[in-house]
């Protein structure tokens, strides 16, 4: 029988995968300039944590997690995103002890048992960043600033920032009742899923497609911000500005759950049909708390990887390629061979890539093995070149052909 | 409540990270240098794929997988090695049409439930290379001297390299018969293990550490090599030779499933207590095809990135750390702070490593937290140094601060 990869789930291949490493570094290295550290936490965690940290009524919880029961009979879950696993290494390693301000990155895999379609993968890859214990607006708009580079970084055109703040608890909760005012009148017009969610989270309603239209007039959360959010937003967008880093105000960009606070952000992009938004994030002055942490801030970003290699894959946007072949090395006679063995080890392990032929094909073959591989040079070595230590050093570029001594064989191609 | 990470993963936290992107940066550089390609493959696969490429009478299979049910009610398994994800996908994706031997590597997570130990992990991670299509002793070695290559340039010292034939499935049903005469006459003095393993794999009975005094004289496997599977490992060891690596033969070392052919091997280094194998692998021929593929021979190594970790740490072995803070900007004033957030993201996005306060401390906690981040420099702005477009730029090393225009940051801290 002949198997296959699970629904959902990815092969990245030679050949797609440069293009990953190519992001990956990318965000490697931004985040080292940004002075965020990378953190690794486990693959899975206990189920609890995400029904607390991601939230029991949100679509991911009750629908699209990975829950199984282990050996030991506890529940656990494939993380379903990256925040609740690093707020729970923050708490659990007591990283809040630490003078500055804690700045954290991390890049892997999430799993989410959607319907895939494109740039939508049950596993799917996250960059994000989490910074913890700074109250100071200026994280906000760093935290916004380092995922709109990244997306100009790998080079993305035309990415949009839109923002928003969707205040502190007592706000929203104000808004919630003036919003009610608003959409109960439509009650019974709004599509199934907004009159599920009405009650629950009428702040998700806004985000509903179907309905869009019938919200143009609905009040704005930004009216009802109190003089703390105000500032703080006004704060956001004045940083935002002195970096400048273009944005939009989108008052509808909400995120529903209570321990998010004040800053909300989304980055959108053409190019991938339906689904135009990478990543975004925002502020969550509750969440440290509501995972069983001491009352420290945290604001974090998550951009979706899949996504941006979509985009770069549809906006033909080409991506530097790792260099190719330095030497590809044939043997000419059974003797020969050995040499190449050896010479071939000696210069991998001198920081040249080098290849050779495992085949047992013949020159010919060989020589376009190179050519497929795009080596800068050949290296033929025969009887007559063995016994004087030399190696025949052909440079495919040009064609010219020299001998070279094998101890000099190394410096020769660096 | 605090939530926990599970039993038997780990949090790599920054300080403990750095060691890991080392190893891996070392991984992807040195399989560029010998010409291998990264392979990603799912996180999960259909169950029947590790039974079938594991092999069901494992323990890995038996007792140590991580299966459960996917909402489509599928059995899916977390990967717990990383051979039979590559097979799969080398065949899935048709990998054998292309001409060239393909050489892959791969890094990663996987996951068993054993009991956690030192250098074992629930979710535990390697580094791996499979090179297919290829039956050349000389590629056998080339995985070899690559794995040896990996573990001297991550700084182990003392890593000894363990080969052996297992010759082919002719050859080992001949060696059954030889080894069960030998193994048959003690089988009540076994251990329980032993006596369950002597019918359904005499061959792993010689790996047994509780026994192994009675097996001095067991028959040697390599007595057995008929004369092609005799001339693949003498070429093995001739290409090893060559190369400069070292290694001893034990004839004991042993891959017990069918579809491993010919080469067998395993890296030894001290420093983990009980468990000193920290990686290994072997010519696989028959796993191609057991699991659905042509008629392809395969080769492979996987080593264990927890083990080498432990042992670096163990012998005190100092990573290279990756460059500190390039600069730390302080504002003096609230004007200031405009343009403190204006030169580190103009900073930042030029490539220099800069960073400043978000707590609002007064400045000598601000200075401090700049020694404390080993910077290079902290530039100071004030009222004064706004007004004439400069930054005080103080030299952390001899103390020395000298004026610099704005615009000339960046170039200056190159």
């Amino acid at each position: 029988m002949a198997f296959q990869k699970p629904t959902g789930t990815q092969d990245i291949l030679p050949g797609a995968v440069e293009n990953w490493q190519f992001v990956e570094e990318k965000a490697r290295d931004l985040s080292r300039r940004f002075n965020y550290k990378e953190i690794r936490t486990p693959i899975f965690e206990q189920t609890e944590l995400f029904e607390r940290g991601v939230g029991e009524t949100t679509d991911i919880v009750e629908k699209e997690m990975y829950t199984f029961r282990d050996k030991g009979d506890r529940s656990m879950t494939l993380r379903p995103e990256g925040t609740a696993g690093v707020v729970r290494s923050y708490v659990e390693n007591k990283l809040y002890g630490e003078p500055d301000t804690c700045k954290l990155y991390y890049i892997g895999p999430m799993f989410r048992y959607e319907r895939p379609q494109a740039g939508r993968q049950r596993q799917f890859h996250q960059f994000g960043v989490e910074a913890f214990g700074a109250v100071d607006p200026s994280i906000d708009a760093e935290v916004i600033g380092l995922g709109y580079q990244f997306c100009r970084e790998v080079g993305l055109q035309d990415v949009k920032v839109e923002i928003n703040s969707v205040g502190n608890p007592a706000v929203r909760a104000a808004y919630r009742q003036t919003l009610l005012d608003f959409l109960n009148p439509m009650r019974e017009e709004l599509c199934k899923d907004c009159q599920s969610r009405i009650d629950r989270n009428p702040l998700r309603v806004l985000d509903c497609k179907v309905d869009q239209a019938r919200f143009v007039n609905a009040p704005s959360i930004l009216d009802s911000l109190d003089e703390e959010c105000a500032t703080h937003f006004a704060k956001v967008k004045q940083h935002l500005t002195a970096m400048g880093v273009e944005y939009t105000i989108n008052h509808r960009l909400v995120r529903g759950l209570d321990y998010y606070t004040h800053t909300a952000f989304e980055y959108k992009a053409q190019g991938i049909g339906a689904i135009d938004t990478i990543g975004g994030g925002g502020r969550y002055n509750g969440l440290v708390g509501e995972i069983g942490g001491p009352d420290q801030p945290g604001v974090g970003l998550g951009i979706g990887l899949e996504r941006i290699s979509l985009i770069l894959e549809k906006q033909g946007i080409a991506v530097p390629q790792p260099k190719p072949l330095d030497v590809y090395l044939i043997a000419l006679g059974e003797k020969a061979e050995d040499e190449v063995t050896k010479q071939l080890h000696i210069l991998r392990t001198n920081g040249i890539i080098a290849e050779k032929d495992y085949q047992g094909r013949k020159m010919k073959a060989q020589m376009k093995s190179a050519d497929r591989m795009q080596a800068r040079y050949t290296g033929i070595i025969g009887d007559d070149e063995l016994e004087r230590g030399e190696i025949a050093l052909k440079s495919m570029a040009d064609g010219v052909q020299r001998m070279v001594p094998l101890e000099r064989l190394a410096e020769e191609l660096k």
